[in-house]
């Protein structure tokens, strides 16, 4: 039953060995509750050393699939059931108002970036994710070879050999985008801001999911927008029929949408959906902006396809970035505006010149030869690993009636706790402890979600992150007074 | 008389002869209208081939200082006087407007980065200025040395080497700027969005001096502020009695100013002028928004004085980059945005969210040990120089009556033409010989300068350049029936 392993030089020896016991337990050859062979059985099995065992089985504890019975020996933990409830779905708001965003964004923010905390609260991966020597020999190279790209002024709109591959990309994901039609942009961040300048006037109205991104609803608060939120689905996002009951009740100028993976539910908008939505954006005859930032970050086989295409008219404004899926530091965005492309154009112009070629080629040439199709498999397991932990973590530790989203790509959780927990309390309780959480709150510019909580993911199991968990859990037991 | 040269390895010989004889020129050894010993009697007497006389010779007139007379040999060319007149200042405008910006600035911007057409008409240095070589190799250790920085989320306000090191250089040029008192931004373009933003709101009236770069028009359009234009001198900058009684009769919310070497001028405020214009923002109770990007690139010895100097109480907003001083292509600047620092941070966190850390410690070593001070040295020098050839050309090839400006900083040239020059026609014109210039229409919110010209002299000077100048000049010759 047990194969002896083979050792590739990269991979420690114990590391296989984890990687192949988990194997054996996802597919069911290990069974939750049963003992698994002794350290000294395993090592003459696998012609290991009994070290090599020991360190493995800690892997296999720290990744929550073993668990070690004092005086008895290693057993397969039990799978915890997912079949836990998710969160429920927000009603629509009565009308639509301005954002008051509190600096709590800032200070969890600041924590994020400040290594006594362990940061569960902003949605930044870990940075062992990303292939940073490769980037960085790449980089390298490029400056290199071309130091004139130093030299010359970065009046661009996107370095033509970035645009062709991104168009690619979307091709095979479905949306097709000619690669003149995309400007590169210091992230998505500023990308959404003129995609929202280009469609909108101070005073505007725009719709956007809800829960949603609390980096949207401060964008749309610092360009004197208002909102009007969205009930959306934990599992299947936006519900159209709600933003058409909400297009018939208010001046809705735009909508502000991720139909893949959105942050903070994870949820995806199947294909029907996405199809219905952009029929109505038709009917009502009025832009969307497409966050697609999570979509490569899908955990089944088939990438979703952006809502862009759909479009038959250039009215969705398609956003996006390699900052969750290659190159966090380097702020590489782009937008595909559609019939908006001059005034985005002249916005970007205004707003930060051109994007560094330096940076552009840094991306290009590392897609062009740098395995970016291996890299994004590998970080896509990671992230579903993750989220598998987390959720077991949160299920096991939290207050029962706890509900949790289901992402079927991204990293982050959506956790609605049970009535009476204060989220806000929790998290400064939290803070206390060096942890950091993002509070419901941040996630609206209405008065609810005050008893949710959204949990990034995007970090590797540790015993750390199984201790912080386990933590926050009893901090919101104890408001319940359990 | 004439000294034997030595050769240091990097230099061609001939263009070591070349700024030798230049020197002699310079200092009055060699008189305008004086033959040159001829091409033999130089190669005897320092001891060098006839090719590398001749070599300098040429280099020589494409400096402007020789000139090749058939059959009689190389002179000294006679040096125009630049007692010619300087452009006069604009009459006060009436009240404040939006402003309709044409997409001329586009087209201008897309030739400038198109290399079959030659480039006078934006404000952007040839590459060649620039330490590109020694900046790559900087990047390259820096990638190389802490391959995290690429991985790590770019979400800050700002290296604290380099804020340091930014607040260090302020310092010595006399104003006090403490190094968290400074945010990192994606150029100067940034800042001043970032500035403007934080101390309006849509529909707010600003103050910029007249003319003013197209640039800071275009931000105040896409920002839907209107502007108040006030009259400035083409050597002392803005006039601050004219500002005054602007004060006094509209609703100004903030200033705009470039106090040293004004962006189209040259101009540079006195420090008594400075000072003055301080305490009026004080008496009215405004901020300013001051953009120092060419304060470095001062002729004399001494770099002048920030307004920001004069800064008591947090009012000014300090923007700069060095974009025009050492890297075009990086796009890092900042904002010292005095007691608007929180609300410059949120819209900063809101915008791009952070300047990647890679670009902003490549500046930060280079600045350590790269030789800034060396560099800005030989820039300002190139710059200076290049002006001075430019300016003569357009006193030999323009229309009588054409007014200049003089620059004691920076590397671009203002031009009030005769009456009856429509510099717009100018510009179309000049389009066909595949050379652009800024037409002053574009320097204006209002329906002036329809016989200004701005050029930018950040080319290093060739033949090339000058038979354009005669072109142009010849264009506008035409127009008036010259």
């Amino acid at each position: 039953m047990i194969q002896p392993i083979t050792k590739p030089a990269s991979v420690p020896l114990y590391v296989e060995l984890a990687d192949s016991l988990q194997q054996l337990v996802e597919q069911g050859t290990l069974r939750p509750g049963h003992r698994v062979p002794s350290v000294r059985r395993m090592a003459l099995q696998r012609d290991v050393s009994i070290s090599t065992v020991l360190q493995a089985y800690t892997v296999l504890e720290n990744r929550g699939f073993l668990e070690a019975r004092p005086q008895s020996g290693y057993y397969v933990r039990p799978r915890l059931s997912l079949e836990a409830p998710e969160p429920r779905m927000a009603r629509p708001m009565a009308k639509p108002s301005y954002v008051g965003v509190s600096d709590l964004t800032a200070e969890i923010l600041a924590h994020t970036m400040d290594p006594a905390f362990l940061s569960l609260g902003a949605a930044c991966p870990a940075p062992s994710l990303f292939p940073a020597k490769k980037l960085a020999r790449v980089m390298g190279s490029v400056v290199r070879n071309d130091p004139s790209l130093i030299g010359r002024y970065a009046m661009n709109w996107g370095y033509e050999p970035l645009t062709r591959e991104i168009a690619r990309r979307y091709l095979q994901a479905g949306a097709t985008v000619a690669h003149d039609e995309l400007a590169i942009t210091i992230g998505c961040t500023e990308a959404i801001n003129l995609a929202l300048r280009a469609v909108t006037k101070p005073g505007d109205t725009i719709a956007v999911e809800t829960p949603a991104y609390y980096g949207i609803l401060q964008i749309i608060q610092s360009l004197n927008l208002r909102v009007l939120e969205i009930p959306t689905d934990s599992r299947e996002g936006l519900c159209v029929d709600a933003f058409r009951e909400a297009l018939q009740q208010n001046d809705i100028k735009a909508l502000f949408v991720v139909p893949s993976f959105q942050n903070p539910l994870g949820s995806c908008m199947p294909d029907a959906a996405k199809e219905k939505l952009y029929e109505l954006l038709v009917e009502f005859d009025i832009p969307a902006i497409e966050d697609d930032v999570y979509g490569d970050l899908h955990f089944s086989e088939r990438r979703p396809k952006p809502l862009k295409s759909w479009d038959r008219d250039g009215r969705v404004l398609l956003c996006s970035s390699f900052c969750k899926t290659l190159a966090p530091s380097l702020r590489v965005g782009w937008i595909a505006p559609g019939k908006y492309m001059e005034r985005v154009r002249r916005l970007k112009f205004t707003n930060t010149l051109g994007t560094p070629v330096v940076l552009q080629k840094t991306i290009s040439d590392f897609l062009r030869d740098g395995g970016y199709d291996h890299h994004l498999r590998s970080i896509r397991r990671a992230y579903q690993n993750q989220l598998h932990l987390f959720s077991q973590a949160v299920l096991r530790h939290f207050p029962a009636g706890t509900r949790l989203s289901r992402p079927q790509g991204g990293f982050v959780l959506w956790l609605e706790l049970p009535n009476g927990v204060d989220t806000y309390k929790l998290y400064q309780d939290a803070l206390n402890k060096r942890i950091t959480i993002a509070p419901g709150a941040l996630f609206t510019a209405k008065d609810r979600y005050k008893n949710c909580l959204r949990i990034s993911a995007g970090i590797p199991w540790t015993d750390t992150i199984a201790q912080a968990l386990e933590t926050i859990g009893n901090l919101a037991k104890q408001q319940l007074g359990q």
